[in-house]
């Protein structure tokens, strides 16, 4: 069951709640979810007691973004095994929440994983139970980390192309700390130039159907006090043409074996722009988004969302205005497309930054290298 | 002065209001608009009595559409010269209310000089008011004429480029009977496939900011009864890359001497997405959208539009649910860039069609010969 807590009143302003953290109340264990829904109108809290909570989150979007769902996950199944629920059930209903991004069943696997050694190893639940919240806990700190070297990598990697400086950077979606465990994939690199005196302005798509970039990503910019404007998607073109952008970078929801980058809809058009005006597009990623076992782009399932996220406008609306709700705004009876997430392939993709590095250009080779170096570091 | 007359309740049921109607109640004459603001949610008739009421219409987008804005801007010269205020100054106020779309100072100017012609002849003001009149009555007329023509051109193009048949056409913004004396520019062309049973879809780009195609495209395409789906403007990508779109029908607000077409915030991006995937790109559009005057690209004025476009969503909302408006989506002061219009280079649309016909490839003098033909039968 989820309850919701009201943060703050009518006044859009950020404060450090962090996307997600796990808390002892005497109650029992929870997990405390920043309800992404509701953002920027509103800070509210989403308290999950079960992984069927979680699901239910994970579902609406109350939590999103790959780095994110992979914490998210571990933590279910943490939450299932501390409070005595069957945690092979809760792994495979927070696994098939949604398909494309592949951290989340990393994420659930791994702490699946720590379980059922421990429940091997001294046959006590309870033991089972702490090792799954450590692997938890341990997938959160390292994703964290993750974050502080993304953005080393990948602002190198922008001085390196870019030598004159004054980043102009076109951003897609939401990567920050709403993402992850530590300050995000793409915008922890737009954020690291900001902080270096770097950046001269970060460029932010809306992100239709459900506008992360001008809900979350424009939050997110105001919060760190870096010069950013908002645009529509289609609105990229012109800045393109207008040589207004120096580098687009974005996150990834699963990269298969061959590079090809399953991200946010409206990232394939970005690519084929930057290549058009010969703009480098870097993705941003940890390399749990990279995934062996998809060879390639054709094999990356897509989520299909309902047609009403296009054919209905969900306005951010504060509990005490009423409903939060969609207002229709084509006819009734209209059908629409909506998938998620497209897909980008390699040879249109400039790098590929991970916490072990980068991958430019993009091969099966160089990414199965870093997969193998990033495999070893975790099992030293 | 424009009053408001709501015509139907909550319904989103279409009915045949004109975008556009010249009447002479015993009060007076007026020009009447179907307030293209509020669809689908309500059709509203907008009443207005003078020129500056006008204005205010073509700027707040109740009337708009290129080929619309030119019928719009005579007949509200006769308007002027009708109910007897200055004719000039009328024009003058009409002609900068929108600064992109060539047609409407093309229509102020041909009411403008009949009336200056008949004044000249007679020296009446009835008469002259007369000619005004007549002359923005012609042009409705020949807006339907040219819709017609653009209409068998265009789809005996796409035939030509397309042998299979079963069109699957991808469009943006709005191109219809909303945007016309008749049945439109690119929408018209589609229209004209279905009637011919040679439309397999019509794909509808919702067109953010102020979602044209979502609101009054889907509106005219479900009017029809043609096979559509509505998508983000950003999951264009993921169509091309699906092979799902056979070609693109985009109209135009100005065209240069040397083909660049300024359309629609949105065009360019789908302009280089078609050429990326070997996908006709079809501009239609009358001969008065082409300007002579205006050399190239770089020459036209871009009409830059309020932030809040974007950093707001407007929602329609029936009168009776209380205020149009609003609704912010991103973190207050956040800037937004809001070109209204992007322009495409000649070099990555496929042809130009008229009602005089086609150009393709795009080049300055194949444009020029259509424009001298277009004069020469005019005059004739």
């Amino acid at each position: 069951m989820a309850d919701q807590q009201a943060q703050t009143g009518e006044d859009i302003r950020p404060t450090d709640i962090p996307a997600i953290r796990w808390e002892e109340p005497p109650e029992g264990p929870v997990l405390v979810l920043l309800d992404q829904t509701r953002l920027p109108a509103e800070e509210v809290e989403l308290v999950c007691t079960d992984a069927s909570a979680l699901v239910e989150a994970i579902r609406s979007l109350a939590v999103r973004g790959a780095p994110l769902l992979g914490i998210a996950g571990a933590y279910g199944v943490a939450l299932a095994a501390v409070r005595g629920f069957d945690v092979d059930e809760a792994a495979k209903a927070l696994q098939s929440a949604r398909p494309t991004a592949v951290n989340l069943s990393v994420g659930v696997r791994r702490a699946q994983s720590a379980h059922r050694a421990a429940l091997a190893r001294s046959g006590e639940p309870e033991d089972a139970a702490a090792a799954a919240l450590a692997a938890a806990r341990a997938l959160h700190r390292e994703d964290a980390e993750a974050s502080v070297r993304m953005a080393e990598h990948g602002l190198a990697l922008l001085d390196e192309l870019l030598p004159g400086g004054g980043h102009r950077i076109l951003t897609h979606c939401n990567t920050g700390s709403l993402v992850s465990g530590g300050e995000g994939t793409a915008f922890a690199v737009a954020l690291h130039a900001h902080r270096a005196g770097r950046l001269r302005r970060l460029w932010v798509d809306e992100t239709r159907p459900l506008l992360q970039g001008a809900r979350l990503t424009a939050y997110e910019a105001a919060r760190s006090g870096m010069s950013y404007t908002l645009l529509t998607d289609n609105a990229a073109g012109s800045l393109f043409a207008a040589g207004e952008v120096d580098a687009v970078l974005i996150g990834a929801d699963r990269i298969a074996a061959d590079g090809s980058v399953a991200n946010k809809v409206g990232s394939y058009p970005l690519a084929v722009l930057a290549r058009y005006h010969h703009v480098p597009l870097i993705v941003v990623a940890p390399v749990t988004t990279v995934d062996p076992d998809t060879p390639d782009g054709a094999a990356i399932e897509v989520e299909q969302r309902p047609g009403y996220e296009v054919t209905e406008v969900t306005v951010p609306q504060g509990a005490a205005a009423g409903a939060v709700g969609g207002v229709p705004v084509a006819p009734l009876g209209t059908q629409a497309y909506n998938p998620a997430f497209d897909v980008t392939p390699p040879e249109l993709v400039t790098a590929i930054v991970t916490e072990e590095g980068a991958v430019s250009p993009v091969t099966a080779e160089g990414l199965a290298e870093l997969f193998e170096r990033s495999r070893r570091a975790t099992v030293d």
